[in-house]
């Protein structure tokens, strides 16, 4: 019933490992012949044979017919999946900003060459959203889809808003815990979250959107008196990326700082895990909570992708092929949070409505309806130095 | 590519309607064909043709090809159940009683007909459990399953931590609400519950265990005391369905009310609210949360099996067919508190050791370790009137 598969795996990290792990305790029908890695030198846990710094060892390798993609280059790891699929191996790949920016044309290769490419890894860690969304909210008209995609920058929040501690320490602390990296602007920006929300959004309202067109505002202008008019007001911080409906052709797509109550279930999400806050018309509200990254939730993500190939699985895109499509719109109305240091830049940012409006020597703020577009418009300068925005839901 | 369904629906109450209202949104390549009803002199929202009291104009009628099932009634349910999936008709259902008693015979019946049965609404409503660990836990190493499965005692017992109410309050509500039945012994005893653990645990580690063998208690004998005694340790109590595999070959299965840490993730579930945890040797920490009933969500789900009938999905049930499989055991010690109304009920009551005795007029409890046969063996005794035990974890 099931095929039997041949592994390629490109990359042996923190995921390749755990996968490694996951495999060897299961019988599967399935069974690694070749690992493809960067630096020869390192020494590995495995025998060395079954190591090689060539790509069309597996590439070429008729053999191979599963190949699973599992390291940080996007752009090496687009080649490989474009390469696999075209010579009829189905792929896996845990890579969020390749899939993001490529989509569109990985699904039209794969429809091209009767392949596979799944990735639930990508989005989310161990949450099985996009087979949710795949399989199970086909028919469902969603309102929205949210939640806590990023496990660094919502680590640090918790430690701001649990432990009051500052910004930099937390990051500090993040930095020498490895949940975040030397250069942390991908998930404190709200870069990452980002690509998991484009591909969220594919699958939840079949759209392919470039991730360059959304909008994204980090954590890494946090300061000590944002964190205070937070606690004052009752609220927590949490970097939240959102796909809505605004109505039923359009929908917005963003990742912003939130302040949200603490009666919001994203709320109870801290540290490194995740959270997938699903609103449907009809299965009314659906939360899916677990670990967003590590070893072995990811590894157990791109084993449950890999497991399902022997099934020959593929995504249907059905929201895609569907006749009465929703378009992309960044014409939304939000309300804002905004501090800011110059007066000056206050003046330069057109706001709809302001309804408060705090000034004194070191915090100047403001709350104020704004459209997301003048956002997107305005975003360089909305982002420097001094100045920190936040939507408040 | 999708198969166009015809449908013979069993009940218009509040999930038939709640269908009906989803499946008219949608263009989904189906159509319902008829409604078979109880009572042909209730008045109706939809045109009187549509409605029969003859089973027979559903289950011959060659042209329907699917049947959806939801009535209360579970024996009712089976013959229908039964008739259908020997006739060629795939079947939807939302019976946990009638498939939790026959998923053995079913499965069976599936495999020899060549039809499909699937049943996500039956557990959980809205939440995709079956699915998903149908789909994408199918290789994972589960170390427990277990959750919120009933709304109806779960309103009762928030209504009691939350607002202070007393049982016999809470429960008037909650029945006024229609959220409890007028003999409420099917929530608030447990078994609702239990019902749909039995089929979590087959999908989860391929068990057919048939519900009268696992062991539920409920919340019906709550008092004032052990409410009192809940607040003053700062737990609160939720009634908690559970499998869970104690070693690599056995898998205990019980529902109990448990005094939980307000830490525990079950502890935000509140009111009418399902959730479910997944402990999982690689994915980790996986909790599914969403309501639990209602008319729409319960629809929700159904809806999903039906239009993944048209693409002829079904169960594998991979893990009934697995090689190596796990035993159901009733051998597993847990920890206690017991409210006792007669000194002499706790002498014919075999404790492996009381770590905790508290005495008073009105008031006697103890903590103590207990074999989960041993409960079993003495459940009459324990679950008199005077008496409660919830589990400490």
């Amino acid at each position: 019933m099931s095929k039997r598969l041949t592994l390629g795996i490109f990359g042996f990290g923190v995921v390749g490992q755990g996968l490694y792990d996951i495999i060897k305790t299961k019988d599967l029908n399935l069974s690694i012949k070749k690992f493809v890695i960067k630096d020869p030198t390192k020494e590995r846990s495995l025998p060395a044979s079954l190591f090689t710094t060539d790509a069309s060892v597996i590439l070429d390798d008729p053999e191979i017919n599963t190949v699973v993609e599992l390291i940080n280059d996007a752009d090496a790891a687009y080649d490989i999946t474009v390469r696999a699929l075209r010579s009829g191996k189905n792929v896996v790949s845990a890579n969020k900003k390749m899939i993001a920016t490529h989509l569109e044309e990985l699904v039209k290769i794969q429809q091209e060459h009767g392949t596979s490419l799944l990735y639930e890894g990508a989005v989310c860690g161990s949450i099985p959203i996009i087979r949710n969304l795949e399989e199970y909210y086909d028919n469902e008209l969603l309102h929205s889809v949210s939640g806590i995609f990023n496990g660094s920058s919502n680590y640090i929040l918790s430690k701001i808003f649990n432990e009051k501690q500052s910004y930099e320490v937390a990051l500090k602390k993040a930095q020498d815990l490895g949940f975040a990296e030397t250069d942390p602007t991908l998930d404190v920006g709200g870069y990452d979250p980002k690509y998991k929300l484009a591909i969220v959004a594919s699958h939840a309202y079949g759209l392919y959107i470039n991730p360059d067109e959304i909008l994204n505002l980090g954590i890494d202008k946090l300061g000590n008196s944002d964190i205070q008019f937070a606690n004052e007001k009752n609220y927590k911080i949490k970097l939240i990326p959102l796909a809505k409906e605004v109505d039923s052709k359009h929908v917005v797509l963003y990742v912003l700082p939130k302040f949200i109550r603490k009666d919001n279930i994203l709320s109870n999400v801290e540290n490194e895990y995740n959270g997938v806050l699903v609103k449907a018309a009809f299965a009314d509200e659906q939360f899916f909570y677990g670990k967003g990254a590590g070893g072995h939730p990811t590894g157990s993500a791109v084993l449950s992708d890999i497991t399902a190939l022997r099934y020959d699985y593929r995504y249907e895109y059905k929201k895609h092929l569907e006749s009465q499509q929703v378009e992309y719109s960044t014409d939304y109305q939000l309300e804002v949070y905004f501090r800011y240091a110059d007066e000056k830049t206050l003046e330069q940012i057109q706001f709809d409505s302001i309804s408060e409006r705090y000034y004194a020597e070191n915090f100047k703020y403001v709350i104020a309806k704004i459209n997301l577009q003048e956002i997107i418009k305005k975003r360089d300068l909305i982002h420097q130095d001094g100045n920190f925005l936040a939507e408040i839901i």
